[in-house]
């Protein structure tokens, strides 16, 4: 039925629980339903660019991965073929590869790619299929759920389990101490993880960075608390969260180009202004990289199967420059113009902020007093 | 704004990982943004029929209750106001007492009722409507996942971790043993818990109600896996699958009438036969009621909250006679005519059950070769 | 240093967790410390007698082992090479094929055993070694805790873990219901299991071999319960449990050769027991073979390595005829013959059991009004 | 038999996941086997010498705090009678109430007190039964395991458990990404958190204080792995760990008086030096608090439940000025000048740093090449 006889699958961008469901569906149902090949391409697009980074993907080799974390293919978050960052004489430059990779795949016998990243890896398989005509089939992926095309993404839903598992051993320590705890969590410019994790862990303020916050509010709400006989608090900070008129801060590292600036120190900064204004001891969690990693939950390893059983059926049928993705209960795709650009963000006025505000959660914004 | 002062709030059937949440969250929203008065009925409607079996709801009652299984309510599974089973110089007698339970709620001044609980609890919500004109909010409770007029309900997903936590497990001893494990779990007419667990956790064969089994191809597919080097399977029964045409074995207790009848055995007589018909060691887990208990997950936490919020928003504003719900991502309501007597069930033929069998699920149903 | 080269290495009987960390840590220090080679023995003493059966193992084969339950070397819980069950024209006769055994061994040059089982596997470990003057080691693996000679194995604090988490989830469908909820966990001889999760999850009552039960004390403990407030009851069962004057039930299967008899059923027939001598409603969970599986604790993933290293080091010393055991907090070892046939069985006096009776818990002996 | 017919108990210091079984125990028993009313002392010291902070403590009290972290006491890392910080006029200055907490005991009939508590709180009890006779039992609890009297106590396995799931998390992105993943767990002066869940966590190297590190070493050791193929590297940095000839970060806050001067940044300075060292990503988790709380281990729990009996025996047989500890797999007692002041440390040239050292885990010694 199907003409593509061999396809590519690439998993590019960080890390998510529930890439390995993706990959093993994709080759179990690629061999069960179209008898297609399966070539595994190695750490993100630098398996397209650089020679001998490829794997073939048999029933064996995806045996046992269904509940680990992580990804048996590799990735890389900075690889990109038309603008390859290459050591020349001590130095980094960046160089136009694309059609050399553009080149191995068709030396390498692969008909169509099926390509599992976030914005910016999907954005390249957009740009492959425009200059190229490169076949590709888009999977989603991004811990923070922040793609807007699609309801929900694998991985999501375990960073989220990791965090509220982290806020609710907080709990304890923080009223046997009567002490402000402060968790930081992943999310750059979208609050979704830290929304969560902050409903479910019964946190008593949430800072993300679609709700600036007023530093004096939390201290005041840290305060009222203790007035009203609750002697501790716990604020959940996500990591992109930026005070009014201010911005996030952003930890560069000039002198360490290996080093990709990152955001940091959000709780940290909020944790040392709270204690000057409210003279309570504050604590710091920064949970980092263990959002990341783990068994994928259930939900998430079967998302990721259904997309990668989706993903094979598009590329069995033809279906090419499209993207699959979560619509209500229903697996659906839309084309990868569809898909890249544009970013979901938390509605500050949307249901689930309205259901935090009125089980008495504080977003600590301005006009919100 | 609103001119209910004073709601009351009933938990019924079965209990459920996130009631404790909706409770918390009807509390908190109810006083914050309605300042009504909330008042707890104990043990299902029981607490509706027997005198002294209420109380009043405050923050100080639900502190803490967030991160915990049961419901802090009670419940109970067969109280029936229309129907109530009372005993009479040592028998059981069913008694008609919905009228002592309306004048009640009128007494403690309980103006609307939210109550939780699945199809047969809110059955008995829209009788006291249509009968005695009772103002009622609901709210979906089924942990088998399977009212029609909701997308996913708190509770469900829980369960399934739990289950896939178990089929985890048992991947470890079937391996180093080379046995068949059979996992049974809950689920009478519905296969949802036993289809998302047996997805999850890597099932060989998943038997469902929805799909009659024929335990000759469950032979087949344990023989064609040894043959082919897995010298183990896995797999998941629900407690109600059955034999084609055949029928679940019920477990019935006609001399302890305080005993309900069940389901039960489903996972040991499928386990009899295979080792009949393979010759290969079986071994059977019953997971039984810890598929009910622990913490909620996160999700489960927050719709739960959600649902709460919403449930008192209709209250507060007039919309009786509703269920609150899930659709897509978005909490709706829909009339409780619309929300009750409409079972979901799984669709052999839909998306879920054809990417369980393109990763090489077998289902074992007869046309199923 | 040492003049053994090459070891082989075997686990026998059920699996356990921790298994895979004592093959990693002897292949790792074995090559590490002494420049040995490891052969690996496939499933159990099997791997022995019959060709074909072992592999080389390196760094690379035990990667990523270290949190996987099970043993990647696989198990037989009844291979014993003086009395080998074997196939002869289709009926099932034993055969002493102990010369073979030993014989293989030394054509693939293995000049010493490291043997992980429990007192089954190593009383066959001691007959090689007195027949045959097999050079072996023994590292102590018993899910039950009931060898004598060491004060705790790997694997028995994970099954404790499984068990309580179970305990854990059925309080809160027990207290919402008012029911009686019943745990049967693993120990046909010993109750350790049931002592440890009994006590750890809150249980009300515990019922383990060593003391046998009296019904009629149970009924009145779960009455006198209820007649104070609590109308629920968790009562954990040891596969072993039996009423005073009475056996444990075995299960046997006569007309299936190729299953083991096995125990089986001792909660449900307290269950029914109760219900009728209470009219309370009791639920039944049998946890079977999950408590084997699992990620080891870390607690059972260290045990297993020490006593890994250990082994190596008296392979490498030239301790053989020993078994390494945990004593206190140190790794010591014993001589197969105190190693053997020695069952530490729980103390009905001793300092656990009376400290779960200072907490109220309630073993239901006869003397124990 | 009991003479004493009421006691105070009081929980000191950093709280420990445990603590609740010690009160429920200490309570359920005193009443069961001694009918002693049991005092709870609520924040530590402060509510021996404040009015107002105590509680009676009974069944009721303890109902549900079995699987609870923190202690329904409260504690206070700083209250010592002896030197109480009281804040006068804006000034905070010392003072000894020591005569007022044991005037307060006798006014409230408090004829003995169970202290629970690390070196620091025994050291106050043990001053207070030099000083003024009081009659004292104490509890050894420290989440480090560093007090030499007792073989290990309640919490410190918890703390390992949450420090290993975290490494095991960090191995999915660090294979994924080819980082080098560095986490900071508790231990200031003792390694034993570090190197427990880092042989159980698979880590390549581990830092604790007692064995100052080289850092070129562990550079050398993530470049050697990354020759022989594997291109990441985990490491666990105890919050003590400091250089050869170099000492530990303080964190001090001279400008916060109500924030203790606290270790900081061991993982981070680390990192710091070896991404230059080795052009490698590197990530930081820093774990804190979350090590502390979450449910107790099963055996945190058990064991906390011995220990409280064990505490209320000594009290009721008049064995006071003892500490109750485990020897082996038994509870005893050791008076409180054997208690206090002895740290138990690691010992570099111990079993477990070897057994470590021979499965290839690197402590980065001086010496260790």
């Amino acid at each position: 039925m199907s003409k593509v006889k061999k396809i590519g699958l690439l998993t590019g961008g960080g890390d998510c629980p529930g890439l390995n469901a993706v990959i093993r569906a994709v080759v179990k149902s690629a061999i069960k339903n179209f008898q297609m090949e399966v070539v595994g391409v190695l750490d993100g697009y630098e398996g397209l660019v650089f020679p001998g980074k490829t794997m073939m993907l048999g029933y064996e080799e995806v045996r046992g991965i269904l509940p680990k974390g992580g990804t048996i293919l590799g990735s890389s978050n900075r690889a990109n073929p038309f603008a390859m960052q290459i050591e020349r004489q001590g130095k980094t430059v960046s160089e136009d590869r694309s059609a050399e990779a553009v080149k191995r795949m068709k030396e390498l016998g692969i008909e169509a790619l099926i390509i599992v990243g976030g914005d910016g890896t999907l954005k390249i398989a957009k740009e492959l299929k425009d200059k190229y005509g490169v076949k590709v089939v888009g999977v989603p992926k991004t811990i923070d759920n922040d793609l807007s095309a699609t309801e929900v993404t694998f991985g999501f839903e375990t960073a989220v389990n990791t965090a509220t598992e982290a806020v609710d051993k907080l709990h304890s320590t923080a009223e046997s101490h009567h002490r402000v705890m402060l968790v930081e969590v992943m999310g750059r410019d979208a609050g979704w993880i830290a929304l969560h994790c902050g409903m479910a862990g019964g946190a008593d303020a949430i800072l993300i960075p679609e709700i600036p916050y007023d530093i004096e509010k939390l201290g005041k709400k840290i305060e009222r608390r203790e007035k009203y006989g609750s002697k501790f608090s716990i604020v959940v900070v996500a990591e992109g969260a930026k005070p009014v008129g201010g911005k996030e801060s952003v930890i560069d590292h000039p002198d360490q180009p290996w080093q990709l600036p990152r955001l940091g120190g959000a709780a940290q900064r909020v944790a040392d202004q709270i204690s000057r204004l409210t003279k309570k001891e504050c604590r710091v969690t920064v949970l980092g990289h263990i959002q990341r990693g783990g068994t994928p939950s259930p939900f998430d390893r079967n998302l990721g199967t259904r997309f990668g059983v989706a993903a094979v059926n598009l590329a069995g049928e033809g279906g090419f420059g499209r993207m699959v993705c979560l619509r209500g209960r229903g697996i659906e795709s839309v084309t990868l113009e569809e898909a890249v650009g544009r970013q979901k963000l938390v509605d500050p006025k949307g249901e689930m902020v309205m259901a935090a505000r009125a089980i008495g959660i504080d977003f600590c914004s301005a006009p919100d007093a």
